[in-house]
């Protein structure tokens, strides 16, 4: 990886959401800069929001807001599965996804990462999210998670897509072949959770998306809820199974330590804007 | 008002969240800046939110996105209400809200707006919001909404304060007595909203605000919900009654033409992070 760790020169780095607007962050200390053979990594301090990891221009975690993204990925699934053991996550290079599946006593956590150097960085610059990595129960496997799903002989009770957007090197794991390929790996009772993108932007992508997921699973439901440093402020997440329905009365109650997750705010996520349900219906 | 409508250099438009972040805007077209007694006025066209209206520095509303927040401030109120007849908005001078209040058999909507020259901008460059303004049920009043609600003796069924935030002209509209003026303009089954601010920014004023409309009101609860424009993406609300529970059962439909609200978001707007009950309690 090319390192350049000083470039002072930068004051600011912008998101755009799209062509003509965005979000900017002013860069108290730029901590990190480097190119891998998947994206550009970035890694600076902002006064605000903390420690911030850009990969490829785009906003992936802050030091402040990252408990919004992770808490609502994992919750939903590892509450609603009545005894989740064995879990898979699809990216999450950075650790949250995996720190907030580790609050609960499951067995082993497989994460599956295609950039080493996404790992490498979140252990250097996030270690409360990067630690994470280190347990025990952990199993790290730096591969592409579209052939580690097809290839895999493994069955999880729960598999977690915390993808990058279907832009990249993450553009397949936002197709129907790779959710069949999920599906299939699945255990009796089995849960996948994935994000989905801005509740503003890309409505045709959540409608084509939602068009295959619907039939591959009984039960396909999204949800939402706040992330301010993503795009529109609200992101989405899609709930599939065969078998269980997030929607039904939860017996078990959420680890403590979390910050925006409870039961009200379960059941609350699954309540969509008209204009989403008009978009997927 | 001091007017000056080309402004050829100005490019973008940024509204900084804190000292070190924020939002920017491409300028397709600048529309308006001028400045009143009150505020600075700017309007512009931006190629993802079309029209965009900025007082002092802040986004007010834009074409894309207004829906969003004038949905959430209007119709919990109003469906909560069991005969929602006599009307007033503190602010609001956008029309926006009165717009969302007029979609009821509403008699009569009181909209109290500090400055005039709010309501002739959205007329001329809001008019799918500011033609509101010219429905004959519509009193508009052009004064202070502080000094309106301790003089008035007219009692209304429903009060919405559609407020700036608590810097500049709206801050009185953000205190104590200004409340307690409120709840003395409330007919019986009286039903009051308020935006309150944002989810992520500013908790030491949630907390302040709530611990005194606690006293004042036997119902008071904050809801949120999205505004992808406004600081960190979701605007939090305060629906305050002494006999309107709104969780309680709602009997009625919401109108026809909503793109937001629906009865299950209503409900779910209810439902707080585990950060924001801790803050409030």
């Amino acid at each position: 990886m090319k390192k350049d760790q000083s470039r002072p020169e930068i004051l600011e780095l912008r998101e755009f959401h799209t062509d003509s607007n965005g979000i900017f962050f002013k860069i108290k200390k730029f901590l990190f800069s480097g190119k891998t053979p998947f994206q550009k990594i970035e890694i600076f301090e902002n006064e605000n929001f903390g420690r911030v990891l850009f990969l490829d221009g785009l906003v992936q975690t802050t030091e402040k807001d990252e408990f919004f993204y992770h808490e609502m990925l994992v919750h939903p699934a590892l509450l609603s599965h009545p005894e989740p053991k064995k879990i898979l996550i699809i990216g999450g290079g950075d650790g949250g996804a995996l720190k907030e599946v580790l609050r609960y006593p499951v067995d082993e956590v497989w994460l599956v990462e295609i950039d080493a150097q996404v790992i490498e960085a979140s252990k250097e610059f996030f270690p409360w999210l990067g630690s994470a990595l280190q347990d025990k129960r952990a199993k790290l496997v730096i591969g592409d998670g579209n052939d580690f799903i097809r290839e895999t002989g493994e069955k999880f009770d729960v598999i977690l897509i915390d993808s990058s957007d279907p832009v990249g090197p993450a553009t397949v794991l936002h197709q129907k072949s790779f959710y069949e390929s999920i599906k299939k790996s699945l255990k009796p009772k089995g849960v996948v959770a994935a994000q989905a993108g801005p509740l503003l932007y890309h409505l045709e992508q959540h409608r084509a998306k939602y068009s295959f997921l619907k039939q591959l699973f009984r039960i396909s439901r999204f949800y939402a809820g706040p992330v301010p440093t993503y795009p529109g402020g609200t992101w989405c997440y899609v709930f599939l199974s065969d078998e269980i329905d997030p929607l039904a009365d939860i017996k078990k109650n959420p680890p403590s330590g979390l910050k925006h997750y409870n039961l009200e705010i379960h059941r609350a996520a699954f309540a969509l804007p008209n204009f989403l349900k008009e978009q997927l219906s």
